[in-house]
Formats: C-alpha cells, structure tokens, sequence
C-alpha cells in the first residue's frame, strides 16, 4: 500500500491542485456556483476512486456530498465527514501567491482550504483507493459526508443527521480537519471547544452626521460600539457575561496530566504569533486558556469612514462580529441568549443595539479508551516514525458534538494541518511531506478498523 | 444689482453645475488631477467675472486659487476666503442622485459640494459680478484666498498665510462656510470649534489568527480598540484624557443670553438625526454642548473580517480614526499631546498602540461690535426680509483662527448651508432660493463695506 502511494504521490498532488483551484467560498452568496462545481468535482473524484456511489444532496444552503464504499458481507462501517467549502481568502493582497492558485514553495502547497479542509479530504480520497488498488476490495463499509457549509456554521447538517441516522449508521467517524504538533508529530484530537458567532448593530442617527455640527450633541454608534467591546471583558480577561461561566468546570486530573504532557505553550504561541501570550484571563497558562477555557474575540468591525485621510463624521451605524469559545458544560443557547440580553444591556442612551447569532456550536470532549484509538496510534506511529498525541483544539468543529449524540460512537480526530499551516488567514499550506504520510496512515487506519471493529461488536 | 442678478440666475446655476461635476475630493491622491482641474476651472471663472487677476498657487498639495478684484485710488481692501475641494462622497450608494452630477430636486440642488463650500464659494463670484456690471467699478480692492486643502485639515495655509501677509492685508475678511437657520432665517456665525483629528491603529499578531486556534491566549487587537475607545468617554460623557477640561471655561454672560435667544435645539437636533439628543455631557443642554463644549466622536473604526456571514479570526490590527472638537481656551498642540499619551497609556499588554494626528486648529470666537458687522446685518436683512441672528457651530474651520491671528481684523462668517443640507454626509444640496437671495445680500455687502471701511479708518 505504502509503495503504491508513494508511486502515485505526483498524480494525487496534480488532483489536489485542481481541488484547490475552486474558489469554494461558502460565506460568500457571490461564490455559490464555484461552491456547487467543487462538489460535483469531488463527486467525480469520488467516483473515478472506486465509489460504489457518490450523490449530492441538496440543502438549503450548499449541496453535501455523500458517497460510499461498500464491503462485501456483514463488515462494519466508518463514518467519514470532512468539507469542501473553505474560509474567504481575504485580504488577498498579503497572500505571496493567489489563493486560489496553487502554489508549492519548499515542503509545502500554498493555497486557501490547502489544510482547512480540502487538503484533509483529498487524502481520505487517495488512502481508499490505495486500499482498494492494492487489495482489490473493501475490508469495510465506507461512507463519505462531506459538506459544502462547514466555514459558516454548518446550518444545514444537523437537520440531515437528525433525518438520516440510518443512512449514517456507523461503528465509528473518522475525521480530518484539525491540527498536528509538527510536520514528525502525529496527534489525535479529543476536545474541541464551542462556539457562539455573533454580529452586533449599533444604530444611531438616520444618516452620517458632521462631526463638528452634531458633535457632542448626539450619540455616536461608534463610540457606543467601542463601550460595548470594552465591557465584554474585564480587566482581568474575563467575560462579563452574566452566569457565563455557571457551567465552565474546572480541569479534571487526567486533563491536567495532559497539559503537563505539552510542550511549554507561551513560547509557541509568541513564535506562531509574533505577540507576547498575554490574551484571556490572568493567572492560567496559555495552553489551558486553548483548551479548557472560554474565549470573546471581535472577528471584525467597521463603522463610518475608513478611507485615506480625515472625513469628519459622526456614523450612522457600527458593526462588529463577535465570537465566544465555549468549553464543557457550556450550552450555546444558553449563551447566545445572555450574550444578546448583555449587549442590549451595555447600550448608551440614544442609540439602538441588535445581537443576531450567525452560528451556535457545542463543546466537545473525549476519552480516548475505545480500541478505535489503539488503530489509530498504530497507523500514524507506523507512518509518521513517533507515537501520535493526544490533543485538543481551541477551535470548533460543529458536526463533532453533532454527530457524537445522534450517532453515539467514538469519534476519532485524525489531523495533518500544522500549527503554523495558516489556515483561515493568508498564505495557508498544507505540508507535501505530511499530505503523503497521512495518506499511509489513513490507508492503515482504514485497514486496521475494519478488524478493530469486527472483534469489538 | 439684484435685477441683474435675478436676470442672470439661470446661467449662474448652469455654470454652478459645471463646478459641481468636478470631483475634486481632496483627501483621496487618485483625485488629484480633479481637484487640480477644479483649480484651473475656478481660476478661469474668475477672470471671466472681471478679477484683475487669477492665479494657481502651488503648495506641497494642492493649489491655491489667489484672486484680485482692484479697485481705483485708496479703497479699503476685503478678503475673501472659502475652498474648492470636497469630502469624499462615499458611501456613493445612499446618494439618490450621484454625488458629481447635480441634481435639482424641488428647491434644491443635490451634489458634493453644493453647501460645503463651492455654492458658496460660486455666490461670491456671481455677486463680484453683478457689482462690476451694474456699477461699472470696484467700490473696494478684493482679495479671494479659495483653498483645495480645507477637507483635509489645511496643512498648506498657515504657511502661507504667514509668508504672504503683506499680499493678504486687508481692513476685514469674509467667509461663507457656514450654516444659517433656515431659507428665511440668516445668521452671522461669531464662534467655530476647534479640531484634533487623530488615527489610532492598534497590532497585536504579525497576522491574522483563527480565533479558534488562539482565542484566549493572545491580546485581540480589536478588543483592545474597544476597550481604548469605551474608555475615552466617561458615563457622564466626558471625555477622560488628562488635563482636557483645563482650559474649558465657563460661558459668558452675553454667551449665555445668545444661548437663550435660539429656539431649543434638543428637539432640531433630533428632528435632524433621527435620534434623541442623547450625546455628550450630561447636563447641559444639546445647543450649548455644540456651541460651547468640547466632543469626542470615532469617526470611522476598521478591524478584520467585515464582509458577509462569518469569518473566525483574530484580527492582526484594528484602527479607529477619532477627532476632538475643542472650545476656547484650549490649545490644539497640548491636547493632542494628552490624547496621544493617554491612548498609549490605555493599551493593554499584548498590543501596540500608534496616534498620528492628522489634523489640528484652533477654536475662535469673536464678539460682533465692528461696524462691518452692521453691513452684514443690512445686507441679510434687506435679502432675507429678517434680521440675521449671530450662531456659533461646532465644526471648524482652521483659517479662522489663522487669519484673526495673523491680519488682526474682524472676520464675517456669513454662511448660507442650510441645517439639513448634509454636508459632509451623503445627498448634500444647496437651497436655490437661498442661493439667489445669498448672492444678492453679499452683493449689498461688498458695497456696504466699502463705505464702513472708509469711514472706520
């Protein structure tokens, strides 16, 4: 299998180019036709690799693509969600190539979605068919789930998981789209934190206003905008948020036994950032702030003239985007009602706020006892030359907490973006090194499942 | 004069059209050769109109049009200032009718500009002519200072006010920049705001993050502008940069009774906006707050992702552009040396903050006891059927102060905006009866300074 990979590896990196070449913006209503071509492409691709059948399936929102492998006789089934839409590539003018072609600079593919999660998909795609090219047959049920609307919260999904349990049964899920520790470094990702994304509006006079005229006479949206963000969090970095943190618990010792197991994360975080660690709340190390703790960051905001130069104007409007991690036992609608109640809370006099929620998300969390694991630590130390760790994410992955209730088996986070890949910010990358020694160890996963799977029923 | 005048008005509107249509937007350098273009129009205009003489006079940007109505023998001399360049138009899409193609809308014209100030601007061109033609002479040497720099805060003028003085002499000087009351309703403004404009930027990563990622254990850019600008403002509404109220005094008497003399501004000021008069002090009221008190407006913020639907990140920078109007006595050079060390001071760890001031004036104000005064008072009354009443405004107008301070002679702010003509603000205009009767009354006023200059050596 290895050898068959390792022969084919430039064709796989001339498909994955094509993939990357889609602009499959999912945020933007302007890119939906680019979004439909790239799932008709990786519906082919699905096809041309051996799928016994590779549909889309139409939502609200972008289509899913959904495809399977099937087994001969009573073999059991993995469950692999993955997506194939990608962040916005803006500002694209700090991009060193265009995003949307693909570039190799050094060990790596430049491109937006190279890691997040294209990258991650194609290589689910290569693995299968090494299996299958090189054992002539599927040692289990495969099926493919992966959707077009992940980069804005997913709104369609969980309506399909709840309507197709059975379609989507399955002995264990099998997912890439988070993060390794190094390009030699495997890891297996067992928490992910929640979210709720949020715009807030803040409304004042009907139209721009001169600065001079009106200037102290009304209030400023802008001014009020900034009241609002400097009141989220305290002085210590803590949320303001009413009753925020009634259901944040404190770490258990097997996850504290974990972070003492992590390189030191200050320094890391210094040297992947360029700033001095100094975000979220005093007195808790960097690493615990990612994982096991809440987080409020303003995504964006704009209000008034932002042009070259001076215009005076009061603006008539402000708006920001605001995001909150959550952690275990937070519930999303539970925040983004306390959240909204807060904002509208912190308004001055003489201006209106609205909250709207644009994407909720569950914390996640995982024990990684299940004989799923040992496979999997198998396969990447078998590719990759060192055992894999066990790890968390600061980010979401909304299909996770989705999938873990509707489904009720382990999840396994299987990533190969590096902590420095620079996905949703310019100059993503995928590593080629890591690309092909991920596909190795998926083509070994999905081996190795199939006997996991049949002994633990 | 005013037959004439009433004669030609259709073709002193088609030629104001002419001056409208040019772009000439000074604070954006892709405007440049518009605003230059606008120059040469201006000057050539003059000529036409009878100015002896007419000249572009080259700065470090952009031109000043200098131009010389000479009259016979030992005539007192008047100096007429205004500008030629415009703010910038945008947002282009709130405009009903394009902000270069003026526009007649029931009584008014719509274009940038229309108020601020070429209208203006283009009423004395028109009432120097209807003088010249109807008397065949010049009662009075004049002097027209028409800047391409006052939208960005006149960095060419007090230099060349100063290296000129002898050129600019002149027993009074007379400005049309300014705001009346309503069509029927005149004023003479005795008092401007002063001005410090800054951009305030602050940096945090070398990039942007995913807010996922590193949610928490960095200093977010965009919060940390939140919190600078929540801090300026205390909930009294007072602005908290150190020192600022020092040199804030007291109103006078006589200030007090023209405070008292104006109808309740409260209600106008919400009329206007759309909003309660809800900013600024508490306290005081909305009228004397504008007039007499300092402000602080963010005039524009940019941070991040501001585009449809969501993107998670945390933003590498975040900038505001924030402008403080000042009020006698306080000095430009001071508080933007308090404003820029205390926005220093309210960064939290993690994140830079820069200042640059853009921009800088001086508040003035002035008490109406010259006999030019007297003339304007006739000349506005016999036009507009009423008396004017003296106004302050809270903008700025930085040759104010530069030139009461430079020719040490009284200064005529006779202003024919109207409150609602939006300068600054898309769907500016121009009311066109005020336009006829404004030319007619400053017509009367060139003549009737002649002979109150006279008789006042």
């Amino acid at each position: 299998m290895d050898t068959y990979i390792d022969r084919h590896i430039e064709r796989f990196r001339g498909e994955l180019e094509s993939f990357l070449e889609i602009p499959s913006v999912s945020t933007d209503p302007d890119r939906a036709g680019d979004v439909r071509r790239c799932a008709s492409w990786l519906a082919d691709r699905l096809r041309d690799g051996g799928a016994n059948e590779a549909t889309l399936v139409p939502t609200a929102g972008h289509p899913i693509v959904l495809a399977q492998y099937v087994a001969s006789g009573d073999a059991p089934t993995v469950l692999v969600y993955g997506h194939y839409d990608v962040q916005p590539s803006s500002p694209d003018d700090l991009w060193t190539s265009p995003p949307f072609r693909p570039t190799v600079r050094g060990e790596r593919i430049y491109a937006r979605g190279a890691a997040d999660d294209k990258g991650q998909v194609h290589m689910h795609l290569k693995a299968l068919e090494a299996v299958l090219a090189t054992t002539g047959r599927m040692p289990l049920n495969v099926t493919l789930l992966i959707e077009g609307e992940e980069e804005v919260g997913s709104p369609s999904l969980a309506k399909f998981v709840a309507e197709n349990r059975r379609r989507l049964a399955c002995d264990a899920v099998l997912i890439s789209d988070t993060t390794m520790l190094a390009p030699e470094a495997p890891a297996i990702t067992i928490g992910t934190r929640g979210l709720v994304y949020a715009q807030v509006t803040v409304r004042g006079p009907r139209r721009d206003l001169h600065s001079g005229h009106y200037g102290g006479a009304v209030s400023n949206p802008a001014n009020a905008l900034g009241r609002i963000i400097g009141a989220l969090l305290d002085a210590g970095g803590r949320i303001t948020v009413p009753r925020f943190y009634d259901r944040v618990r404190a770490v258990t010792r097997r996850e504290a036994e974990s972070l003492r197991r992590m390189p030191p994360a200050e320094a890391s975080v210094q040297a992947q950032t360029g700033v001095p660690a100094a975000g979220g709340e005093a007195g808790i190390d960097a690493l615990e702030r990612i994982w096991f703790r809440p987080a409020l960051d303003v995504n964006g905001m704009q209000s008034g003239f932002t042009g070259e130069g001076a215009k005076t104007i009061i603006p008539a409007e402000a708006t920001a985007k605001i995001s909150m991690r959550l952690v275990a036992d937070q519930d999303p609608d539970d925040v983004a009602q306390a959240f909204t109640d807060h904002v509208r809370g912190l308004a001055p006099a003489g201006v209106t706020v609205e909250a709207h929620v644009l994407q909720r998300a569950r914390p996640w969390s995982a024990e990684p006892d299940h004989p799923t694991f040992r496979v999997a630590e198998a396969a990447l130390a078998g590719a990759f030359g060192t055992a894999p760790v066990y790890t968390r994410v600061g980010g979401s992955i909304p299909i996770v907490p989705q999938l873990a209730e509707a489904l009720g088996v382990p999840i396994l986070l299987l990533g190969f973006n590096l902590p420095d890949g620079n996905i949703h910010a310019p100059d993503e990358s995928l590593h080629l090194g890591v690309y092909q020694r991920g596909i190795r160890a998926l083509a070994h996963v999905y081996r190795g499942l199939a006997a996991a799977l049949y002994r633990s029923r």
